[in-house]
């Protein structure tokens, strides 16, 4: 690697990717990257372009030797990668429209990640996912793939499950996001924060918070349990938990939580965007079309302050502090996406879980703290058995199958229910889901 | 036990005692029982009077040697008793109405085992069983406690949990009824049919069914899959699954798992009993004060045909067949409620399952069949988890972790909701739940 | 099936055949065997016949309408057969005696299943086992395999982890033995004691023992205390456990518990007898040598009582109520080695155990005793250690998984020591380990 | 902790307290001890008095405020204590020459840590630290225990399974020797090295050995198939692996592993050292007298490098670095005794093992490289069976299992002999067992 890092982003067109510049930029000197590609599919061309440009003119103006390229052409990318990220988005917002407002129509929520949405975006995903990683064993066997798009545990468990490829990592803002709440409640430097946190992706639960090293769990669970305090990250709007519930959860939840502990407040709140046409992809498509409009002036050279109410907010800290300190062998502890092998005693040593990891040259190595209180191990395996289903259907196409993970969702209230829904988004996602359509001739 | 056996059963005025009579004289040849103590408190007096009496008369009717003590005095019945049985309610149906009814008039299913229903009938029952448990210990400590009161599963958790009297077993007729289905539902005589069952109490799973010891479950769930098939027992109303579900789920369900898989479909139906006043307390306290008037005829010395509507068919059979097995170290197969101990992987060593088990005079052993499918793993756990937390709540009779235990609750949809119920429920029940109340003073 | 049942015995020209015919002509009104195919290799062709011939003669003076066939057409004996019997030897008892006399040339025990002897009996056996496994998903996949063939233990390993054959059974006569000891110590009738086996082949502890359903262990143990009674089968002579150790130790042992934990005394008898040259191998050549003299008596048609000294004893018992067990679903419990799945929690999930189980049609089903006592764990699992080594070194034929196989066995005192035993060893079994000579071209 | 350190080192008066001393000298800056508590009992005040006293003149020399404080009393030390070392010999050197002398007057390896002899130390250990923990929760709840005296996994074993204080951890230097030894082989800063460790004390293997990030384990084994590299730690002698062994393992080993893989040269080697008076303890006796001779002198106010030869090579860099880690909340990664909590799935629990730790404020906790090698898990769990009877029989008294534990001993050829062994061991640490030879009146 003495020639300097190459990273090659998958989805470079994203409206993310100022943030990941920002973040190279801004830790230039620990991790010296030579190639920065960009790729993105035909029908992404021209946000590429507009991005892209914009990631030329921020390093032009740090001063720094990146090169910066442009393509569609994946393979020519990821030659030679040492970090390959993916951060791209199957059927674009439009596809996240239809997977929050298809099951809105029938009155459940459509929950972009853990819910009915998730079964689709994973469903859309994973085959995508799974011939990069093919890509990669050819052309960079030895390069992490970073992923940020989600559902960020669904796909991990299926790289796990259905390749040799182990050089993954999930990536998401909602842990460090918590750490930052957590610091801005106890109105100290996020630095002095740390927290022991074991789950699954948007379905993890601090199990302690130190502050200097002391436990301060109690004070900050009673301080959560004051409504006003309970806001962590900007994208889901803060509900105060009943005192004693949080209480004697004895945990730290995170905002996606709000889901299945708060499932009508939530469904009430989002049948009310869904009537006014205000579900979060409508809302984000609106921001990513300012953002747009932003990055299109090449006087801009610098991330927009904007990004940060995109909901991304602490992924350029999130994405580069973990490939610098998996390039520098740095030994922090980072909550990331990894193969579990026991960390958590009550989830399959195989599957993938969100979990705090030492961040070693050989990758993040969970660390352990005990099991889950048994509060929580329910939900979470629940959402376990989604996620392998779901990637089970999104591998085999299998209509049966992804029946059972629409079903068993708690989100869903019925088989039948599940099934319309299921019916109606399969035929709206129709041209990103070839594994169900495909007609074999024997 | 060459003198004959003693058998005691709490709430004996009890409308299914007939039943248990009723096999008690169907096996005496092989189970010689010589005395049978139907004990109940001061407030079932009348009903233990009335059923007593008809018990006598049946045993007379058979010409067995059975004595049949009538009795009061606890202490008295379980002095060197080789079987305790335990089918009886605190707080009778009313209790039983007010756990549907106060769920249902916050739109909440109140289900009277794993349920907020459930969670409260467990809440008044663990510290009577734990106290029959600690006199047992003195009066009768080898004895076998069978327990039929639910909620069994979160009934022998905490038993297992917090006491050191491990003989208990946990009895349900759903299993039984189950294969009797399946029989029916394939035209053979019940004998010839076996099931391997793996969960927990009224969330057990047939994993693989055997007619004549050779696997038909592909045919049957084919049959179930059909709507017209789906009714197994009489207390649950059928509704079919969805074809493409069952046949993915590719496991027996049982009527208990149509709260989950069609919350909505449920919630609908008993809004409408609700409605009408017409919930299954209702239903069943009519239906009880008719089987009374039947019971008083002393012309009556048979089990009257109607407490088959009761919903407790096959009681009988699945009560003193377990009694039975024990006591002549049988060896057969039955399903039954026991501790874990790896039997099933993902649920944890010590808990209570429900089981396939061989019977032997050492007691249930349960048998192997691999785990469970991934697609029923969650929400296994998660009914564990409530059992686990309700349990512990019972005893300790914290606000916070009943609070907890209400909304890991899978049919409650927010901590807000589960508040509000859990307030109401714990007023109207204020008489039977002392460990919630007690001044404590310093 | 209702054609009658077709048995293929591979090996059929063993020794221990006659018992094999004793038993099936015992039990042919609850297992009416057809036909009986007898195979065996070209130069077990003398054995077969004379064998053959006195099954023949057997059969006729019972006058039941069986079929012997003779053949060393494998394909042929293994076509639509209902159960296949192994009992074959690879290199027949010259390659015993050099399992049993090149480690004790060096000082080490050999012991033919788990020690150094045992290994190469695997490496010799396993290939073969894996090629009839082969046959029979061509031949007869719906066929159960009952494997006599030592070492059963790694057999049936090696048959779970490189096949996906399941129906398998490996069967010892060591836990009836075991059973048939304790009931002579008790002066009970066999049928009256049941032990709660759980281990490994030639491994295996009885964790609680019954007489009539309730539990004598204490008893049992203090009378095995007494070293009079300790001997329990008759191919290894009994040797007195210090009192003190088998009270601590508090569960049942088995034979070959003496290498581990009298391995000073077991050697010194066993150098004496190399000396002597009268090591097992030599002693039951012997034997062997006036059996088959007896057998080839045409007036003989029974089972000569000779055959019991042979160690074999209880092996027509153990084996035909096996398949009669699975045959009629007969559901009563039995000690074989199946797949683990839970039973052992101490041991992997998929590994081979031996350990009581309720013999249904469907196969054998562990039953769940809890773990294995904390004592016993580390020996336990350091036989299966060496199992799956072993198993791993016959399939790839892999010279350094071999010598680490053999210096992890616990008999054996050094990797130095053990590679000599192993070149030596290698060298004499050349002819039947072709996996370690091929030579391949590319 | 801001008035500075306060450090209680049981069994001050040992010959190892000078390292201590000057590891805190050097990390002085970063770990400000304000107090150290040299405690011995009446028996060592001579000895403590003479460390005592080159401790003083160290710091002095180093012009530090560090308060020497010599006692007898230990509550006094323990009062308010941050951190509690622990390094005593019960019996002192004397009773460790019995522990090595009498196993081999009967042919059997003694070995002070893992065989009889490690038997007995944690015989006499195991009481007093229990006794310390006790003072402890007393007078100082929150401190850490850092236990060096051996065997340290039975005592870290005794205290998590005898106690509820979890601050407890066990220190080796073997690990680290470990290190330093990779290091020199491949002829780099020892900075550079890490190793993934997991196993137990004494029994603990590198599972993969990274150089500047990046596996060399490959290399690093084949370095040490050559007999002339494998010297690891000074105090036992190196003696080659056989390359297709070692390569087979594919782990790194310990110096301990000869007494199992290579037990006959390592017996043969001790016993020419029992013969000639020169075992470890003898050997070390007379290191100790003359290291004493030199700690008398009064111009002595360094570490006497003799110290290095005595086998404490890296001590007071293991031991005050992980004291500095856990003030500092460092969060690196040293290998440590701890709780399992998972880190093993092959190991229970809650047992103690000895795997790389990230050592932060809150203590270490254990970082997961998956499961052992099926190869070494036998051994491994033998040790760790051994290691939990053993601490039983030290708690209890129990002769009955204190034979348990020697005979399941690996290196203890049978229960015979480990009776002899044990009554002679027994009668002759007499003064030190009081547990087992307490009189109890009723």
């Amino acid at each position: 690697m003495n020639k300097g890092i190459k990273i090659a982003t998958i989805g470079g067109g994203s409206s993310y990717t100022p943030e990941l510049v920002e973040g190279f930029i801004k830790r230039y000197d620990e991790l010296p990257v030579r190639e920065l590609w960009l790729v993105d599919i035909e029908a992404g061309k021209e946000k590429l372009e507009i991005v892209g440009n914009l990631a030329k003119r921020m390093i032009e103006k740090a001063g720094l030797p990146i090169e910066v390229h442009l393509t569609l052409d994946r393979k020519e990318a990821l030659k030679d990668a040492d970090f390959v990220t993916t951060q791209f988005r199957v059927g674009l917002l439009d596809a996240r429209a239809k997977d929050e407002r298809i099951p809105l129509s029938h009155g459940v929520l459509g929950q972009e990640t853990n819910g009915p949405g998730g079964l689709f975006k994973g469903l859309r995903t994973i085959p995508v996912i799974l011939d990069i990683v093919k890509d990669m064993k050819e052309l960079c066997p030895d390069a992490w793939l970073i992923n940020f798009t989600n559902p960020a545990g669904m796909v991990t468990e299926a790289v796990l499950r259905y390749t040799d490829h182990k050089k993954i990592v999930g990536l998401c803002n909602v842990p460090i996001g918590i750490e930052m709440g957590v610091a801005k409640l106890l109105d100290v430097d996020h630095s002095r924060i740390r927290i022991d946190f074991a789950g699954l992706n948007h379905m993890v639960y601090g199990l302690d918070v130190y502050l200097d090293g002391v436990s301060v769990k109690e004070r900050v669970i009673e301080l959560l349990s004051n409504p006003e305090n309970s806001s962590f990250v900007k994208n889901i709007e803060g509900q105060g938990w009943e005192a004693e519930f949080i209480r004697a959860l004895n945990v730290l939840t995170c905002p996606y939580h709000l889901y299945y502990y708060k499932s009508d407040e939530m469904l009430e709140k989002e049948m009310k965007n869904f009537k006014e046409g205000k579900t979060r992809a409508e809302v984000v498509k609106k921001l990513e079309e300012e953002l747009f409009e932003l990055y299109k002036d090449s006087n801009l050279s610098i991330k927009p302050p904007q990004l940060e109410e995109r909901g991304g907010a602490y992924y350029s800290d999130a994405a580069v502090r973990l490939i610098s300190s998996i390039y520098n062998d740095k030994r922090d502890i980072q909550p990331v996406n990894t193969i579990n092998n026991g960390a958590i005693a009550s989830i399959p040593y195989g599957s993938a879980v969100e979990v705090s990891c030492v961040i070693t040259k050989e990758g993040p190595k969970p660390i352990i703290n005990g099991d889950l209180p048994v509060a929580v191990r329910g939900l979470v395996q629940q959402i376990k058995s989604f996620e392998r289903v779901a990637a089970e259907a999104a591998v085999t196409g299998n209509y049966d199958t992804a029946l059972l993970a629409m079903t068993i969702n708690p989100l869903v209230p019925s088989d039948k229910v599940g099934k319309v829904i299921l019916d109606e988004m399969l035929e709206a996602h129709k041209e990103h889901l070839p594994q169900f359509f495909q007609t074999t001739e024997v």
